[in-house]
Formats: structure tokens, C-alpha cells, sequence
């Protein structure tokens, strides 16, 4: 018998419609959907999937994921994700892994599949609508110009200072907990005109905001500084 | 009567399928499709769509580009190609203009939406899959680890060496003229372990390279840098 495959699917920033047709094809295709859940995400990837896609009939396989930054224990949970997924596999099932966004970019998938690889099994991805092209389409603007480049950064990345220098456009992604110093060292650039953060984006919460409000609550929330 | 919207659609790198649901709605509903018409690019991304939605019935129009550097050039043929547009918005009719990748990363769309909206029309972007998730997606790679930036580079970019000295993943986009300076930069850092090359990621002309190959022909190559 062979065994199945995993699908990383990339089921894009919220928006149903921004879904691609192989998400798609492959969400029909596969009875297996295992679904990343998490305390602040919980299964925000799988409600998306269902407006979408008919789950009926499905096997929903959740992989729990606590919030840790112990590299040893992310990696045993990582593990123990593979495992389960690596038990349908070795039936001849194949299993879609469900992504926000676009499945190479800050994606658990990648962890996963990584484990899931070294078990011996085959692993493919279906790219899809990162969340800061979605922001940029929400807030109708480019994020790059000609020959200046794109920089995305994390939130949790330790010199957001020294991003803010980097020619060409901008993204910060889960930027929540570092807005405060964030907001201060834009206002020291002088870049507030040319920043936008948009909470949520895609969903029905989404909301766009100046980088001087301070009432931004959304963990989902993407600080984007248009290029000059 | 109300003027028509001009729609800036993504149809993504080549693949037919990685079209969003939104895309190929947004195309099906409206008859006039603007294509940028180049040199080398020609009509790919027209190509691209006629695979996904019936054309049959559709006005096409033709954004003739030519591929010069002066900015003053450059701004009448967007403000030629933006008058093209508005003459079927200012008739009510929708316009759909087609766009390679994502339309906000390094789109041509976004200078003609610029005149389009200083002549009083309305712009609508519909975000899809950029090239370099594509090429993650084929090469099965991440392009990111946790709380590393990604760096989006232009082959055209004046200072790709220290675009190499930046932490995390990196991609080097439309970087046929700059792969003989860039394979020696890569070589001196020892990172062409980490590198790899895809040229026409999504045609049928789909390939994937080492950086040390030096029968690289395609102008839509892409350099990914796997993250340490």
C-alpha cells in the first residue's frame, strides 16, 4: 500500500474567497484535515476552511499546540504533532494541514513537516495569500517601488529599531505586544503618515488604524509603512 | 450613471490554479481586461487567466510597456495607459487589469492605479500568491524562522551584498542580470548550500537550480536563501 501525503494548505488571511482553486482541490480531496490548535489562534484556519470548503464527512485530526518558547519543548510537541499525523499516513491517507496565510511564511507547518519528513513520509505545499498582501490590497497600496526592498519582520524580532531603517516598504507581523515601542520609534522617523495597521484583516473584525491609536487589541494586528 | 472600478487582480506566478476564488469571480464579471503588454514579459499573465475563466466575450485591452529606465518616460506611458482605462470607466464599464504575483509587490499595476485615481476613479487590488511563496512551496522550504525578518530583494538593487549580510530568509526576485555578481557574493559567504535558484516557477518551463549553475537563462528567476 502507499502511504498518503501531507498537504500544507495555505487557506490565506481570512477572506474565504482568497482561498486559491489547488487550496481548494486539495481541502475537497483529502478526508483527513488536521488543524493547528493554539490558546490565541485557536482554529481561526479551520473556520476559514469551512466557508469555503463542505467538511461534512471529514475526519478533523487537532493538533494541540501550547504556547512554549522552550526549544525542547516546542520540539517534542512538534514530534508528537508528526505522530499523529504520520498514524494516517502510514494507513495510505492523505492529510491536509490547514495554514493561515501563506504556508513559507512564520508557518507551524513547517516545524511539522519537517518531522513528518524525517519519518520517511512525503510532504508538499500549496501556497497561498500571505496576510501583509492582503493588508496592502485592503489598504490600496503598494508595498514596494522599483528597485528599494521589501522587509517583513516579526513582532517578536529583538531590533525593530534597525528594521525601521532598512530602505524600501515595510511589514511588522503580530506586532501587538511590540507597539508601544514601536509607535514611539516611528514617531521619532517622523513615518506616522506613511504607517497603517490593520487588525484582523479579512475577517469580519477587520479594522484599519492609525499607528497613533492606542486602542489596537488585535494580537492579528500588521503594521505596514508604505515605501517613500 | 456610475463610473466603472478599476480591479488590479492577481493571477499569481504561472500556475493556473494558485488563482483565488476572488480572482477568477472578479475576472468572470468583468468584460473589459487590461493586460500589460512588454517586451519580455508579454502577455503571460493573460496567458495565466485565459487557462482559469472563459474569455470568450471579453474586450481586451492592450497597456503597451515599453521597458525604458527615465522616470519622465515612464510617468507619461502610465498617465497613456491610465487614459486607456478610464475611457471604459467613465462608461460605466468594470475594468479588470491583470496583474503577475501579488499586485502589490512590484506590480506596474500600482503606478497606473496612481493616475487612474488622480483622474477620479475608483481602485480595487485583489491580493494572490507572490512568486517567492511559490518557490518556497516547489523547493518545500520555509522561507522564515521564528523571530528572523524575510528580505524581498529586487534583482535590480543597488547593494545586494549587504542584502545577504541580513539576517533570516532572503529572496532575490527578477535576478537574471544580477546572478554572475550575486554567485560570487554567495560563494564568499559559503551559503550555496542555503541557495537555491528557480527559473519560471509555475510554467511549464519550471526549473530548479543550483546557484553554481551558470546556464541560468530566464529573466523570472528567483534566488531563495533558506534561513540558518
Amino acid at each position: 500500500m502507499m502511504y498518503g501525503i501531507l498537504f500544507g494548505v495555505s487557506v490565506g488571511p481570512g477572506d474565504p474567497e482568497l482561498l486559491t482553486v489547488k487550496a481548494l482541490r486539495t481541502l475537497e480531496r483529502c478526508f483527513v484535515v488536521a488543524v493547528p490548535r493554539t490558546g490565541g489562534e485557536k482554529t481561526l484556519a479551520l473556520d476559514i476552511a469551512r466557508q469555503a470548503v463542505d467538511f461534512s464527512g471529514k475526519e478533523i485530526l487537532y493538533l494541540e499546540h501550547r504556547m512554549v518558547r522552550d526549544p525542547e519543548v516546542l520540539k517534542q510537541q512538534y514530534q508528537e504533532n508528526a505522530a499523529q499525523i504520520a498514524a494516517y499516513l502510514k494507513q495510505g491517507k492523505d492529510v491536509a494541514m490547514l495554514n493561515l496565510g501563506d504556508v513559507a511564511v512564520y508557518s507551524t507547518y513547517s516545524y511539522i513537516a519537517q518531522e513528518v519528513e524525517q519519518m520517511g513520509f512525503s510532504c508538499q505545499m500549496i501556497p497561498g495569500v500571505t496576510s501583509f498582501c492582503a493588508c496592502a490590497a485592503l489598504l490600496g497600496e503598494s508595498l514596494t517601488v522599483a528597485d528599494q526592498p521589501l522587509s517583513i519582520f516579526p513582532g517578536s524580532y529583538s531590533d525593530l529599531e534597525a528594521a525601521l531603517d532598512i530602505p524600501g516598504g515595510k511589514v511588522l507581523m503580530k506586532s501587538r505586544h511590540a507597539l508601544p515601542s514601536l509607535r514611539e520609534a516611528i514617531a521619532a522617523r517622523g513615518l506616522e503618515d506613511r504607517t497603517a495597521v490593520v487588525s484582523d484583516c479579512g475577517l469580519p473584525s477587520q479594522r484599519i488604524h492609525a499607528i497613533t491609536d492606542e486602542d489596537i487589541q488585535s494580537y492579528f494586528s500588521t503594521v505596514v509603512i508604505k515605501p517613500e
